[in-house]
């Protein structure tokens, strides 16, 4: 934004700096890694990190052992709130910046659901041209953000416009109608506010996370009524949709994934493209993923699901934790060996974050709506 | 959000928490009142406020002499930076609140700046019913943020579109398209970061603050460039606008409220509604207004000024510091006494904040585009 800090650096390192003249300690923390600010003579404390792996990361400064976001950069929502973001340009990748090409907008819906008795905001992307070729029908595509995010994150930290912008100026992707809904939701009158995720168990017993488990798997269930139920037929109503099941997609990261591959496989009436960015598609049961019996066993029989379901898109990055990229690469697994048709992609050294995420839709997005 | 905390009372006062278990010091502010937190054993720190007006009121916690945002709320973007927020409802007041009626939706619109070399982002309030009355042609309001805010100031913190839903809804207003641009603008090449008002002078000196002045002034003047050579036309081939200056409104609050009488009544071939929330007509000079000559004397005969301009709209509320109000009051009565016919209205018992101009908007708009 022009400021002077936080300051990215030629070797993608940043430099940050917080005035607090009173503190005692401290912390600056960013992509795992804590680096203790040093304080100057003028109150001001600084820190600079090693060189950052390019892409969206979030971050946050711990002030006498207290969170909290840099007053010197633009917040996002994420990990349940407002949080610092910090962008570290990728040389010579432009995909996701803002060009020289028509634009499409992103507009902001709310809607009423009687199911969690709640307005809800959904985010559309409208591709351009939308409101001159009135005659026109789109197909669409569902894409939902991660735990701890909300509707905003494909807006903000993703820049799904911008992609989408690049992509469809490319001639490399059929033009869409993207729409971004809220991933979370409770029934009207549950007084759990549905913000984020349940709350953790007091004690972590196996009983306790059994519990939050179930709780979980219930809350997906509400959400996903909301989007068969009440989101698809708002869209299809408001926009000028293709509304059959082969010009619906449904997508999403993280959490988002394992949304988005239950609800197309438990809806393949509705949804016959699904991608899952770093979220496989195990179940909420929290059992490992059997493609014989899950999803009411819509995979048993490879040949039948091959010829049903258009695209079955896997991705992860090669930099993300352990246990994630095992959960997505067996998932992968599991299908190749069910015979399930599927593309499974890896993003090279990217972890569990944002960039990972872009590309994942840069290569997700066109190949969609072909025949 | 349906969080524990902060919590909103009975009696208007509200309940704030921050987890800081080794700070000194950690205070509340609020509506320019200090409240010293207390620290409980579990290291939590809580402060109870006295009973508050209603409305949306920025605030922040200051841990140990630092200013941070609060955890539990949402941000928005205020005083030069994202800011914690919290609305006190008001009772029995509903028109800014999403209500069961039709409505419309605020598209984010990117679009390259030649003036200032960047690209800029605007929201647009397209009104329920845009995408399928095909045929129809809107008259347009531009609405301009405040200092220290941006274009998200309207969409976020000022409701607009649930006052104009609600508005629509009950036939108290022309269907109309809203235009909210960001407020800056600097001139493509210059260093200077136009994120906000220009840096403060070093040493507070005549000089110096003229200076700063010319300086804002100039800013000024490349916002106006924007708006009348890149936005107005741009808004006018993308939406389907009644594109004459008597389907054309500007308005703003504060620095916005002056930005709309400076564009406006230098544009009257461009705007013939026009109008300041808690933000005067004063020239950038710095001067005392003078109708006889400001604006290249277009105030100077009334009679004309009457029959060429549909609406001169200047509001205020009782509560806004002195300063503020005196300034606003004084550019009504300059008016009255030059015999230029305006609306002069106040809003009681608010300040210079969010509920002020969501009234403004709510006052203002049902008089725009009526013959």
């Amino acid at each position: 934004m022009g400021a002077e800090y936080p300051r990215v650096h030629a070797d993608q390192s940043a430099s940050f700096r917080l005035k607090a003249p009173d503190a005692q300690k401290v912390v600056l923390d960013i992509m795992a890694t804590k680096y203790d600010m040093a304080k100057g003579a003028d109150g001001f404390w600084t820190a600079r990190t090693k060189p950052l792996v390019p892409g969206f990361h979030y971050y946050q400064l711990w002030v006498d052992g207290v969170s909290m976001n840099d007053p010197g950069s633009e917040t996002f929502f994420g990990v349940g709130r407002q949080f610092s973001g910090i962008e570290i340009p990728e040389k010579g990748v432009d995909f996701y910046d803002a060009k020289d090409v028509p634009h499409g907008d992103i507009r902001a819906h709310w809607y009423y659901s009687r199911i969690t008795g709640q307005w809800r905001r959904c985010f559309v992307y409208a591709p351009a041209g939308y409101d001159t070729s009135v005659n026109k029908r789109y197909p669409v595509l569902y894409l939902q953000h991660g735990g701890g995010e909300d509707e905003r994150g494909w807006p903000m930290q993703g820049r799904v416009n911008f992609i989408m912008d690049n992509l469809l100026a490319a001639h490399k992707a059929v033009p869409m109608i993207v729409v971004m809904d809220r991933g979370y939701a409770t029934r009207a009158g549950d007084s759990e506010a549905a913000t984020l995720a349940p709350p953790r168990p007091a004690q972590d017993t196996a009983a306790a996370r059994q519990a939050m488990a179930a709780r979980f798997a219930e809350r997906m269930k509400v959400f996903e009524d909301v989007v068969i139920s009440e989101l698809i037929p708002m869209i299809d109503s408001t926009y000028r949709t293709l509304s059959d099941k082969n010009h619906r997609a449904i997508a999403g990261l993280s959490m988002g994934g394992m949304q988005a591959f239950s609800i197309g496989l438990n809806h393949l009436d509705k949804f016959t493209w699904i991608g899952g960015f770093s979220g496989a598609g195990n179940p909420f049961s929290g059992q490992p993923f059997n493609p014989a019996t899950d999803y009411n066993g819509v995979l048993k029989d490879a040949d039948e699901f091959n010829k049903k379901v258009k695209l079955v898109w896997v991705g992860i990055g090669t930099a993300e934790p352990e246990q994630m990229y095992r959960g997505v690469h067996g998932f992968h697994e599991s299908l190749e060996k069910a015979g399930i048709r599927h593309v499974y992609w890896e993003s090279p050294g990217t972890s569990h974050e944002w960039q990972t995420w872009r590309r994942d839709l840069y290569d997700f997005a066109p190949r969609l709506f072909r025949d």
